[in-house]
């Protein structure tokens, strides 16, 4: 981790606030035919072009989304950046601009800023969406990104938790389990670095896992997706806090319940083989680790055929009368009951 | 302050991320119309009625721009809400949505939440703007506040930093340098409790500036009292950091210089009065003291009759050709020049 004890790196002090922001921001460009002005003024002004906004905001604080001990400055400006933007494709929505906050101590030279805002950038050229705005401080300790995303879409294309009926298919994209892993081998090998400083981590033949972890993807692409196979989700969410917490989500928020099928739960073979290792069931993983960023949404069962031979969607459920939700076992008909045990900011202090 | 020390308080950890989320926010009611969905789906879904969008982010950081020592949670809640709000009145739009994100150590008890939340709602119902979104994350010391406001306004009234022309005149609501006095009395009485806990804090005869510091507000009048007065400002700043702060960034974005008269700065008579108890120059105060949050803006010269018999405006100066900025001392040509000693987060610490 960067320390401004070493004196090559600047102290904030040096720029002051209206400096670092001016530092960080001066390259920018915007993009998007929506993003009007950007970072300079009171405030961004943005142009919806007739189209609905969508808005949504989270925070990532050390010490309880991330260690800075195994994640580098730069991975998590981007990660910042796709969490929220993972928020805007679970409305089937166009992610389009980010304003992103910074509060950290004074242990955090330009640099590091540096650092984080080289992340953001890559976030923001990959997704195609712009920094229009935001705001940096300093704290009494530790570091936290505060990001608000805005997308936009046409009315009848946003798709909101609410929407799922009895029999509807339960789909999620991608495969689950994998950040779970790769936060495993994190810890592990960084337990290991403060046991013996001179051992070098073994990453090797982890590398999907940990780029899940440590390089999430959000799933802008599924938008475009569906609407080429003619398909609007009943109802959406993405996979942050595991599988099972967002079952509960859709159930509650729609009115019904969910049979989630054990065997169905995609898997990638780097997540099984590490699960083994760690003696760990990976569908445990799937249903509570969390992070994975994948879009887990429904359909009426009238469009079966035109998702069942994408390679990027599974189709791991349905949608019941009754609001129980049930995971059934692999190869029984046992019927287990759907508990949250996601990850929650509070309950893992 | 409120400490979980006292057992009748509860821990956040008792009602987890998705309780508290839903604790703090199960009595809000959506008013406005821009305003299609709120809290509890992945993003909120606003509708810009043919309008654009204004959007700001300010992070208030616990020991930076707070001390929890003599500023009640409430208060805190509101004035994060009035400073974002201010930069959305300061483009000359109507404030319409908030998002509010908290992350708090765990010394801060669901109690502690509930009082920021109160002072939230009261800024919410006060200016009419709906909370549709946020986060909550415990962190690993202190207490910090990201909120993002979101405006609304036709093309045609919104006002950048950028139009001041050369002979506009400069003008600000209200009166300046109140926030500062009412933040040096809070400081001095939190000294005097500090050394002496019986001691009872003297804050009469000081209401006015330490309602200033503690509860200011945004000026969102101030759009439909030029609308009625049918005045279009050439550039506007909220004044924030101070005047001088703000008159820079005004010259700097428009190209222009200005003159700012020193007799013409509005001062309240209680921060005369402070400022001669601390023997200070409360000129420096509205110069440089900052937390304001009045209106700085430009108008053509052709429209000094429209505002020149208005109470709540003073027209304090004027643009010039040059680019340099001069303050001409009271009662005599004296020029000097204008520099930018404005609050700043880090060079405060």
């Amino acid at each position: 981790m960067l320390q401004d004890k070493n004196p090559q790196l600047t102290p904030v002090s040096s720029l002051g606030e209206f400096g670092l922001i001016k530092h960080l921001t001066e390259n920018i460009s915007l993009k998007q035919k929506s993003s009007e002005m950007g970072v300079g003024d009171d405030a961004a002004i943005l142009n919806p072009e007739g189209k609905k906004i969508l808005i949504s905001t989270d925070i990532l604080a050390e010490g309880v989304h991330f260690n800075l001990g195994y994640v580098p400055l730069k991975h998590l400006g981007y990660k910042a950046v796709v969490v929220n933007l993972s928020d805007i494709a679970a409305m089937n929505a166009e992610p389009a601009q980010i304003l992103v906050s910074v509060a950290a101590s004074n242990r955090f030279p330009v640099e590091a800023f540096e650092e984080i805002y080289a992340g953001i950038d890559l976030a923001c050229k990959h997704y195609k969406v712009d920094l229009v705005g935001g705001d940096t401080t300093s704290s009494n300790a530790g570091l936290i990104l505060s990001v608000t995303a805005i997308g936009f879409s046409e009315t009848e294309k946003i798709v909101k938790r609410s929407g799922a009926k009895p029999n509807d298919l339960l789909v999620v994209t991608g495969d689950l389990g994998g950040a779970y892993f790769g936060l495993q081998i994190l810890e592990r090998e960084h337990s290991v670095f403060l046991a013996n400083p001179n051992m070098q981590p073994e990453m090797e033949g982890y590398e999907y896992i940990l780029e899940r972890q440590l390089k999430p993807e959000a799933r802008t692409d599924v938008r475009k997706t569906l609407d080429e196979l003619g398909v609007q989700p009943t109802s959406m969410i993405d996979v942050s806090d595991g599988l099972a917490s967002e079952i509960l989500h859709l159930s509650d928020q729609s009115g019904v319940g969910f049979r989630l099928y054990e065997e169905k739960i995609p898997l990638d073979p780097q997540t099984i083989s590490t699960a083994d290792e760690f003696n760990l069931n990976p569908v445990m993983a799937a249903l509570n680790g969390g992070e994975d960023y994948e879009l887990l949404f429904t359909i009426a069962a009238g469009d079966f055929d035109k998702i069942k031979n994408h390679p990027d969607f599974s189709i791991i459920g349905h949608a019941t009368e009754t609001p129980d939700n049930y995971l059934v076992a692999r190869g029984s008909e046992e019927l287990v009951k759907l508990t949250a045990q996601g990850w929650d900011a509070y309950l893992n202090k």
